[in-house]
């Protein structure tokens, strides 16, 4: 037997696992700090939910772990946590809108396996449904600052409009039905550069001049100046949809710290009618975007069958990236949630007492249970991390005392257990 | 299209998930202030890694959701927590012992569709292994006291051992091969009543006279008492180690309370090798355990093939059943997280900027996008059960003042934004 994994997915011992649950709960605590509440669904759905034409499209469809169960039914995995959102909405019409939800949860893809590509990850999703006000897209940008300076990561949001990139195309003389590939090929211009997309552009049928006018176009400085720019260049209905948009958006940032307009963000999934976001770190070798996402008026209703009732605008922040972000700036990961190690040399029956003390006061206690001498289970302690050691000998038994001994200066003090509790909150 | 769930299995609305994920939190907070540490593994195992046979056993097998990937390898979704930590045991050699290790995640079984069953549910794990110490026990058994402590529910844990059990069965002169198929009649005693539970026993072979022997050796008085009472009955070695067990295990835990020894509790799996636990809710509807486990010092080390070097023991605890039973007691479950809800009456943008303010201040804030009348969010957030309304009127403005109103008494007072924060932490 091959006591092995399956392909493409992963363990998360405690080294990794305590970091990313503190990464989880920060945006735990924000999301609902912004009014999102928390939903759970199935990673089992139909796969004929998942297979419906307004869900994640063919290519992903391919990509879908899909088996049948005892009674024949064909079911699948989840690919992600928005078609999920959609089926919970066409169930519940009672659900009152706007609906703010968040989830965070596994997905999985049969990808190809290979190294950085994962079959099963972290989805961390908010959306909100229902809504059409610039105020939606304004409250998740300013979401997203407090979730990256929660967590201490410096980083940039880079906002622009599916419409306003229509507009430009549509002036350029890009025919509608060359958008998406148009799209999908500038999505790539931060990772393979601008020569490299230029050569695509030409392939899909525009000639220099037309992507000479469109990198013209697309480049973009402060907002103001770049909206009136677009407003005088761009005389399609579309373009000027968009421009007012993120003038409106831009209006109702109380913040605009590290936002910045970028017109050549593209983002490749066809599903956004609107607002695009992408957020990239500075000053980490994470490169790719840590969160990203936008607005989506269509696909849920679509979806549903509902028509025009279900706009939405929602983004995913990305659990493995923020996860190599923080561990290159802290350089350690904790591998142990224990604050204090006890440490019986006789009396097990007192250790466990003393050890519910102060897990009363709120302190992440463990007790060996191995029966090792002193030096092995300072030793132990010291390589697990645990910040105190508590220790209780005939000696302090006797006087009612323990001996507390601080794991990184060594220092040893025999105190009341009163004595170490406070010293431990205080040096903790 | 069928837009439903797969069958079995269930979505959490935030009015379900945010009582759960209450729960969730309370027992990882007590996990960690134990000393447990969490792991997490996939959702997906190759399936000859679930299909050992020191793993989950052939019935679980026939119900494990498996399929091939696309490179036709055959995977399947995990049925328990168990064999993927035996899993990631043996493939981590230099994992210091004692691991222990609290998992809270998914697991699937394939079973038929009915009421009450589920397909995908929580499991809530906590197991330490590398120790045969009976301070695990007494941690463990101390854990469970806290954790129902802390969400109000009043519980009972049984606690037995199979060895005591072993012996008593020998003791009445069951045959060692028939011994796993009594205690799975044993099992049944809460649920189906001692003369259901005879009947079966005798169809398994036993004579009156060797039932109404269980009987009297299985009835359990207060633990010195019942244990001495063994001692003189049971003159195996088994039924004697067992005891001695019982014995330390009780010497150790510093607080008795609602533990309670019960020689007539089996539990059906059969891989437990010395203590049992069984929880029970007091004062509840909820009359099936909700925590459950015990030693398993053979499993891990037959699974990797290493001998006896992994003893374990664990608990597991039941999401569901929890949750019903707080459910119960509390009537009302939050269908938001949200405290404040802003109401525009006009300046979204400095609405926008109060919301702000509050999320500084820790208060979980949503802000109206939909651009309803005052009369309608109101509305809105009484239905959703808000606890406050902040409005921001032209007058408000002007003075540079806000509205609070508190939902439940109807009281509104107009306010600084700094005297709104104060008054809103006060009464929350």
């Amino acid at each position: 037997m091959k006591m092995q994994q399956s392909p493409g997915t992963r363990d998360f011992l405690p080294e990794q696992q305590i970091l990313r649950q503190e990464i989880i709960s920060t945006l735990r605590t924000y999301f609902e700090r912004f009014g999102f509440s928390p939903l759970d669904t199935p990673g089992i759905e139909r796969f004929e939910v998942l297979a419906s034409k307004y869900a994640g499209g063919s290519e992903i469809l391919k990509e879908t772990f899909n088996f049948k169960d005892q009674g024949k039914r064909h079911l699948a995995l989840r690919y992600d946590l928005t078609v999920p959102l959609a089926r919970v909405l066409a169930m519940n019409k009672d659900i009152r809108l706007p609906f703010k939800r968040y989830h965070i949860d596994k997905v999985w893809r049969d990808g190809p396996v290979e190294a950085g590509r994962y079959r099963e990850f972290m989805q961390c999703d908010v959306d909100a449904v229902g809504s059409r006000s610039m105020a939606v897209e304004a409250e998740i940008i300013q979401l997203i600052q407090k979730v990256f300076s929660q967590l201490g990561l410096e980083c940039k949001v880079k906002v622009n409009n599916r419409k306003v990139l229509n507009g430009i195309l549509r002036k350029c003389g890009v025919n509608s039905e060359k958008h998406d590939e148009t799209l999908i090929a500038l999505d790539k211009l931060a990772k393979t550069g601008r020569a490299n997309v230029e050569k695509e552009l030409k392939r899909a049928g525009m000639s220099a001049g037309q992507v000479k006018e469109l990198f013209g176009l697309l480049e973009t400085g402060s907002s103001e100046q770049s909206l009136s720019r677009l407003d005088q260049n761009i005389d399609n209905e579309e373009g000027g949809q968009g421009a007012e948009e993120l003038r409106q958006l831009f209006s109702l940032l109380s913040s605009r710290d590290n936002v910045e307009l970028d017109f050549s963000l593209a983002r490749g999934l066809n599903y956004y009618t609107g607002t695009i976001i992408e957020t990239f770190l500075q000053q980490s070798s994470v490169t790719s975007s840590v969160c990203a996402g936008g607005r989506y008026d269509k696909m849920i209703g679509d979806f549903i069958g509902a028509g025009a009732g279900y706009p939405a605008c929602g983004v995913s922040f990305g659990l493995d990236r923020i996860y190599d972000a923080l561990l290159e700036k802290r350089k350690i990961s904790a591998k142990t949630m224990v604050q204090v190690f006890v440490i019986p040399i006789q009396s097990l029956d007192k250790c466990l007492a003393i050890a519910g003390r102060l897990r009363e006061n709120g302190i992440n206690t463990d007790v060996d249970v191995m029966e090792r001498s002193i030096s092995k289970n300072l030793s132990f302690a010291h390589q697990q991390g645990i910040p105190f050691a508590l220790m209780l000998g005939p000696r302090e038994t006797e006087e009612g005392k323990v001996k507390l001994r601080n794991m990184k200066t060594g220092k040893e003090e025999v105190l009341t257990i009163e004595q170490a509790i406070a010293r431990i909150k205080d040096e903790l």
